[in-house]
């Protein structure tokens, strides 16, 4: 995937470290020498995909850009519990006050990044690829999207401005006054947005015929048993992609998956994944003592 | 609890919306007239403790500021699957651009206050108080912070700055040069910072010790047992206020509140809660027929 | 049209009083009394679309939010020579400080409008509608694609983020290592960005063959004569939308047009436009005696 | 002419690339690996003043601090058709992303410089100076002024706040309570603002003798045919500058400069100036066969 | 004098109550319910001329848009010690956080005033008018120019863009190149910035001819006696206006008015004013027995 | 003392320069050549206590970071009269109009720690520690504590969301509803905080003996006499810290130091602080001919 762009970094970081440091990180600046120094490893506590390597690093450097940084590991690389996924050393101020800001950013990413990755497994073999949704958290869309990409995501559109997605709601402001709603709303999507993509929501298979009809670019298969999606995959017959979205979890994702779908999109990749452990220890031993499998070999 | 100050509000509601819109709800606009109005209800999908209505109602009105709402329920209410949570009436176009964000608030930050109250209430009778943690989301942790209150919990430090927690990587860089770190930690964030309380973080019974005799105003014991703690809490004598930490559940969340300590910190109240499930019902009949468990009676 | 979001209009109305005024209108304050009133006209004096009302207006009401202000047309209108486009009435000083920014907002937008419009009707009859393209002015293109709207015509993508784009340089990175670069470029793209359409660039009517091949949803027809154009929309033969660009002007683009292609794009439009000419008229008769051609029938 | 101000080439720059990438340049993420290469030309189209080199500059350093750039002109230099001005070289995503907002930086401010470069070259040999006015795109003033500059032209006014300019429609506001109105209002301003010069527009002759009587530093000429402009001047007699302005075009430029006024004020160089045709030309071979005219000698 | 645009209140204000407030008033959020109500009274403690109390009334407000403010006095007034400036009336909670912010503005701000208005007096009857300098708090000036109007002083330029003044330090860097550094200076600034006024700093007498000689609008007489003053005013004679300078103070102010020169400037105005003692008195008692000298009458 | 953070120095330096620049320095643009170079002295020209130096510094590296730049003191270090603390060489353009920001910074934040040093040198040899207030100018309180610092004295708190302090209007609002105000007050404070220390304002000594009962951590004692203030201490009896305040002055300061209280805060250190004088001379022999007492032992 490609690298969040520097200065969604920069942001990031800067209003994150603003929000915990404020006045002064007092504990630090009361028992911390200015010249003191310190070594830290990032160490994974649980098994995990790792994402936010960048904004850890930026943390880190935003407080002293002399700080020396050893990555173990890229974003999107799997880590074993107790692995080391990057070295620190400089001064000990700066390592000790941007910690919980950078593993604030580790542990959510990666969390999203790791859980991405079980579904992703999950229906590998199949033709369904994983993708995200906008339920994310306010403010933080691109960098939960960027560690959905980490965990071999694919992601859904950015925001209401990408992709025409035409729910029952939008359909229900204009069935009072038209016949036929789907074609309609598609037909004004076309001519006002012609450079944008097409996707409509169907509920039943008579929604997905007239979709197709309408012809819709994407179809999305709300809340459908494994039976219905098969039918409708069938119905849809190639004249567009199709997506199924609405209840979907590790148990039933595979089952989803073999019915042909070409997308199966899941909210709580985001909404819901839970942070995954990660540490900073600091140590005396002499720096590049790193003994983890992935250093090793 | 205190509201989120207005100016909170506004922030973050206008980050997220732009993120969001971007350059134009594309799908409203092109199917969904301008003078078309909708009625719409926020409903729980499921049992839940409710935060963000303020949000949420914040960002229908940045689109609309005409747009009636009423609530059923305030923040900090507990809500069963089924009931309405808020009718809003107004532009259609300007609920349907506003809905993800809305719920997006409603969902996450519910999420959090659940979660909370479910650790709340596993300790109620005891004399522990929840605690959160600085483990939030960057760029979110007032929000978050609310959120826990709605839940019944009760905020830790906001940042690095409103006070002193000493922990084991301070005394670190400290102890290689003076022969009683904690005592001398203590002593050097009196003298720099007079008016901030020092919290002191022990990982054995012999560190409370020392934090009781350095004069700390709290002892953090971490990653202890209930039997460990139990010893704490006698030896600590009421001499400072005691917070556990450290892999707590709702498992063992009672168990470690019956020790005696004051606080028991959980950080994943704000970093590994699910999103609760919330969704906006579009509907045809006369406004104001929420008939809710809230409601009727 | 769809009206720019008031966020926009706050913003580029606030960087332009700022500009403008700076430290204060040193004129305004020096000469004209705090309590003086003062009426005044926004007056066409050339034939005309008009586009910027509301820029106009928010610049005029930042100043005093009394200011009474009455329109005689709505953006997109055609306007006479001579004829009023709004009449004002409120703080004298408000009205002089903000007139020029007022008035930079309407000639520029207007200008763009009415530049618009006449390609617009060069091209009436025709399946073609005219685009605008991403040569704007820097950090002013919602207000002047807002402005390509009101004289009728229709927005191409928004930036390099809602829809991929094809062209020679991309290919030329891919043809040292691919065969077929266009065939290969386009299913990268889909692949990557399901939810997009791709348009792709094509000189030669063998690359309208290869993009059509490939499965571009539009195909731009980048400088090729009206005969080239008429065989490449035979070629494409309604498998693709189809784009006509480069070298477009008013005595060139009905031929272009009667080509068949669906879409001409010109990025004159917004990176030539000139200013049209507007006034405002202070005056001394008492409101409401703005007799012009929209106001005595 | 002094260079922009680093910090206003970086606001105009980031505003220009955010505007432009938004989420990303999909379709140079999709295509074009992030190890590619490439090498470009900005080349003239058409015979220019070029203005802008060093907003170009920082946009593709934007994106890629290690492009390496070698220019062949500067700001203010002529070019003929055909001439590269720039030649680049650094990674290929980087110079495809920025290539559009660097040409539009180009175009306008290059159009800028080469229409007043015309107005300067037709009163060669009169005293006059051509000077800019604020009529500028909102947002853009200060880089819009610079371009006049590279063209040969003088700044008027930066804003409302460095020069008290009485205009009639001050007076308007004063004339109801006043005897004589020019000599009250230029009265105030010189007791309000000390250090501040006044101009006062004139519209005729009798209006000249009164703004010469009542002190002012500079008198305005408004709309005056060249009769009326050299009698103003004989009238003035050295006492004040004497500034043209209204109508002015390159066909009678040269008529009024030859009225001995010393300043010719035009809106048209920044409202009206067309896009000068200018393109980044991608290439294959090596770096440094920029064969131009500038180059070659 | 003109009031501060809202906009600069609202930004000022703005920033320090963020500053002063951070996460939260905790003493107010803790002790004083959020239904709570108070009265209070702005009370002046000494003597002193009023600025500010827009300033002020916004910092209420911007905590709670529904308090009642009633002022007895407007800013640039005198108040008597003990004299009520303004009453407020509304939650208590607003009243109590934004209280040292309110009054941080009025007591620098009025201490600026009263300070001006002591060398106004002191100068009165003589020609000279009390000017300010640009020796103003960094991110304050407009506020404390502002305030110094409000004394009856008058605004210097506002910053380095207004007008031209040629110093000592300006001439060393000509001085090598030129044998008359003064008219080259004044007569490169001519031609630069024609619509500049040029002021020229002048030591010496033999400077001050060479300033008048070189056509500069105003002189400043640097650190020069009474008699030198005198004499530089005579030789000068109304062909420029004429500016003392350095080491001012209210001792010797009126000795340095009566040598004719047309300005005193003064940087203490700015950035040696004493905070004046004005307190915010809670109170019990029925709104509206505010018995002031201001109010009784 | 800590420095500034480089992200507050950047802040504070980046608005002071725009503020002053706005759209150019005209006198320096006009009359000093962009080649030119210049060597300059920043000169102490009375005795002080020096604070400030980062920000001059970064005033001028703002506008050319090529500037080179030799301190002969560090921030907190006293100057006599003449001391030269700092050289400078590099463009003259940079050096000049910078020239007014940089020391507007020193003059003022050295005014602060030549008044602090001056009251914890009157104390000298007492337990009291000089404490700063919330006095400070709006927008600037960091620098202003970081100048307090560099004085020697000690900063209280930074705003009021660190600290609980109880002041006599708080009571005000609780006392109508509760027999016993303090003990109530610090109990809700105590449970609504617990990290946070509790500060009580005490008028009387009845009202210390309430704070300390009520468990306070600190007595703030109110206008009281150093007899009142003797009592006072040995009534808390070190059961909390004492705090002196109200009506300081260096007259008076040791006598209340004396009476054993811990600390006595005075407004004034930020309110009323004159600016020093500092200068910054250029010159002309080579550089590194600072010949002061600094420099030449």
């Amino acid at each position: 995937m490609d690298p969040l762009p520097a200065e969604e970094v920069r942001r990031l970081v800067q209003a994150a470290l603003t929000e915990d440091i404020g006045g002064g990180d007092v504990t630090t600046l009361a028992t911390v020498p200015a010249e003191a120094r310190a070594r830290a490893k990032v160490v994974a506590r649980e098994s995990l995909v790792v994402a936010g390597l960048d904004l850890a690093e930026a943390a880190f450097r935003a407080l002293s850009e002399a700080v020396q940084i050893r990555r173990h590991l890229s974003d999107g690389g799997r880590a074993a519990a107790g692995q080391c996924l990057m070295e620190l050393e400089g001064e000990a101020r700066a390592l000790l006050s941007a910690e919980r800001v950078a593993l604030n950013f580790l542990q959510r990413l990666s969390g999203i990044a790791t859980l991405t990755a079980q579904f992703v497994d999950a229906v590998k073999g199949t033709r369904a690829r994983i993708l995200d949704t906008r339920k994310t958290t306010p403010g933080c869309r691109r960098m939960e999207k960027y560690a959905v990409a980490c965990g071999g995501g694919q992601n859904h559109r950015f925001g209401l401005y990408d992709l025409v997605l035409i729910k029952d709601n939008h359909l229900a402001a204009l069935r009072e006054e038209l016949p036929d709603a789907i074609a309609a709303a598609v037909d004004r999507a076309r001519r006002r947005f012609p450079q944008l993509k097409v996707e409509v929501e169907a509920d039943t298979l008579e929604q997905v015929q007239q979709a197709v009809t309408a012809g819709a670019d994407i179809v999305l298969l709300d809340n459908m048993t494994p039976e219905q999606l098969r039918a409708a995959v069938i119905l849809v017959g190639g004249r567009a992609l199709t997506e199924a979205s609405g209840g979907v979890n590790l148990a039933n994702v595979r089952a989803i998956a073999e019915t042909g779908v070409d997308f199966v999109s899941i909210g709580a990749l985001t909404h819901s994944a839970r942070a995954v452990d990660i540490a900073l220890d600091f140590e005396t031993g002499p720096m590049g003592g790193c003994v983890t499998p992935a250093f090793v070999q």
